[in-house]
């Protein structure tokens, strides 16, 4: 019998609105419910997904607030009303699916990702997850499946350029940034009001801690720890914490035919081995935190002027923040040191901290059981990456599924991620979701 | 008896013009001639030079064909007119004062220097070499000093955009080179336009190796070494030659949450490898050879993303042609190991070389016999930086002056030379190219 079947043959027996409490056991004996995505057709409107923005190098270019990511919008509300949801566009901009508990009056489980993209981006990032999310909302259609919670499937508005939609609900994002400028060219408040948010009630769309029962989202993982070690699920722990720092380094701009090598305060030299101490002290401990260099400026910046200043960026992450800290500190001080081999100075601006959010124990435990009934491989790990799950974690417990990224190859046309791995993240959100429902208040 | 006494002593017996070569052996006697220039004059015509194109900072941008600059060559035309020198501006808008000589069909003497600047420049650089060679001219009228060869100041037009005037007296400015956009945002063929030059007869400016007697310059030394050793006089051995390459790194963008330190190729920490062995194959052998990276920028350049490419110039310069070269085989070499260590590729391609331009010896005997007489110290250095006499020193023997720069700060406003040095630079060119007349052919 079916959980389906079992299910439809209590209902006949009156059994279940009598006794949701023992239908609650009775759903967790169908923990390894035999309930499925369609891999087929979650994998066909990835493609068809990928059509909004479409570029030349075969991934796509829909940055929030851009023409496809309005028309990609569309087509993806479409999809959740098809699935039977009750959609709505919230205040901010996020597409919200909900469809009814047993008993309603109880808090949400809310499941999804997001559909824009970076410039030149792919077609897997943030699309996986929301489709999944879709599919899995059809899937209980299908099956006639109600769950005891309210469930909704959220698209969150704009995650790429700073979790906007999210942070919105969590209550993070503040006033002065709808005035930043987006890559779509269109400030965010111009952005929200182009994809029919409302200004006037954003805060309408803000949510209290403990307002939500679960938050799970499906990704890929964007790095090729699950690919090269052969792992078909990856259970996060915890979505690191950023610190993000433009470092100024000052010397003396001056000739670079008549000024000797050793009358030289060449800023260039100077951030060259800087780079390398930050390379050397991050590598230096044992531990998953990494450390960049993405930007840099040498100023007059003339072939024949040895730099008299040089701006980088410095980029820190972990799980843990005072680790981060530790580490950053260790680099200031190198700095001091190399400055004073040639005369020059180093300043540090911070200009963007994401504190560490850990994922909620019992959904590692429901997804790594999950995993386990469906026959796959897990790894437990955390997301070097941004997610609006880490908003999420603001409200509830919040947990997060990776499927694999071939060749860890992200936030490019390359990125890849192979059909049935993509199905497998669907199933194991499905069983996951099942389980949560059962088991949380 | 003064020189110039004696010459009009000379003139009224009619030994002048019966017996050149006698009267050129009585000038020899008077080698260490007291004759001086006008020390007050020059420096006061220098503080005037300055106040066309004066910026806030102290400096002047008089960037070739500017408005400033055509101003300024105005004014310096009327200097060079009240010097009684015969003036022209040729097609190639370089600004020539001519004095006949006592034998007026022997070639001539050049001399002189530029009055463009750098954006954000100084008041200096250039202009103390014009205006000693103009103060020299009015010397030699005051005294009533006729030379044997005839005498030719030059205020070469753009030399800070490549030395372009007296490239094109040497031949050496190429023709698509006019096509060319100048700091003033004109085209250098327009440029010469707007400076009242003459595209249509640009060859005529041309000469030929062996058309001209010597060329002598004074000049900044724009270092510190003069200002270091307290030496009062430059005598330059030569001009480096310089040889430049875009360097590209090839690394692989990707994600910096989600790419693990031993994952990555990262451009940028090749590049900052690449930017410290420039520096120890450059200082690990003795002499004076200099070599910059003076400008860099990181692909796709965000905080977030691991640099898949980074471009950057490396600059090479010294006085000897081959050992640039043996230093450059050593940084590709180096280059190599560099990549290998991280998956990252290294590619150089030549934009610019110019060749090293050594100075005649008899001229730098001249200098330092008459640095001598007046009891100013010298040294032999080389000139790190390129100069109008590099071109003039493909026609015949060049030689150049330095005078001590405050703090070796060249190319910006700070940029200062105490006005005794520069008196003492303009008596050494006084004298030097009396000398030079005496001697030479």
């Amino acid at each position: 019998m079916s959980r389906r079947d079992a299910l439809a043959f209590l209902s006949t027996t009156g059994i279940a609105a009598l006794l949701p409490r023992q239908l609650d056991l009775l759903s967790r004996a169908f923990a390894s419910s035999p309930l499925r995505v369609n891999g087929a057709r979650l994998n066909d409107r990835l493609g068809a997904l990928a059509a909004f923005g479409k570029n030349a190098q075969g991934g796509v270019t829909r940055v929030a607030y851009s023409d496809a990511d309005r028309q990609a919008r569309e087509w993806t509300l479409s999809l959740m009303r098809d699935a039977g949801l009750q959609t709505e566009v919230d205040a901010a901009g996020n597409l919200i699916g909900r469809r009814a508990g047993r008993d309603d009056a109880r808090k949400p489980i809310l499941f999804g990702s997001h559909i824009d993209s970076v410039p030149e981006g792919g077609n897997y990032d943030g699309d996986v997850g929301s489709l999944s999310a879709i599919e899995v909302a059809k899937a209980l259609q299908e099956s006639g499946t109600q769950t005891r919670h309210p469930l909704e499937v959220v698209i969150f508005q704009n995650e790429e350029g700073g979790l906007i939609g999210s942070r919105a609900i969590s209550g993070e994002l503040a006033a002065k940034e709808l005035a930043l400028i987006s890559q779509s060219g269109k400030s965010i408040g111009e952005g929200i009001t182009f994809i029919g948010g409302d200004l006037t009630r954003l805060e309408s769309v803000k949510r209290s801690k403990g307002d939500i029962a679960a938050y799970v989202e499906v990704h890929i993982e964007q790095g090729g720890t699950l690919e090269r070690t052969k792992t078909d699920i990856g259970v996060v722990e915890g979505i690191v914490g950023i610190d993000r720092w433009d470092v100024t380094v000052e010397g003396f701009a001056n000739h670079a035919g008549t000024t000797p090598m050793d009358q030289r305060h060449d800023a260039m030299l100077s951030a060259a081995r800087f780079t390398l101490a930050v390379n050397r002290i991050v590598t230096s401990i044992p531990g998953r935190q990494v450390g960049t260099i993405g930007r840099i400026a040498a100023f007059p910046g003339a072939p024949n002027v040895i730099p008299g200043k040089v701006v980088l960026t410095l980029e820190l992450r972990d799980l843990d923040a005072a680790k981060i800290r530790r580490l950053f500190d260790r680099i200031v001080a190198e700095s001091k040191a190399i400055g004073a081999e040639n005369g020059t100075t180093f300043a540090f601006n911070e200009t963007n901290v994401h504190l560490p959010a850990l994922t909620d124990h019992r959904i590692q435990a429901a997804i790594m059981r999950a995993s386990h009934d469906l026959r796959l491989s897990t790894r437990i790990m955390p997301s070097g990456a941004g997610h609006d799950a880490q908003s999420m974690a603001r409200l509830g417990p919040a947990g997060m599924i990776f499927v694999p990224s071939v060749g860890g190859i992200s936030h490019s046309p390359k990125e890849f991620s192979r059909p049935e791995d993509i199905e497998n993240g669907a199933n194991v959100l499905l069983q996951t979701l099942l389980a949560l429902d059962a088991d949380f208040e």
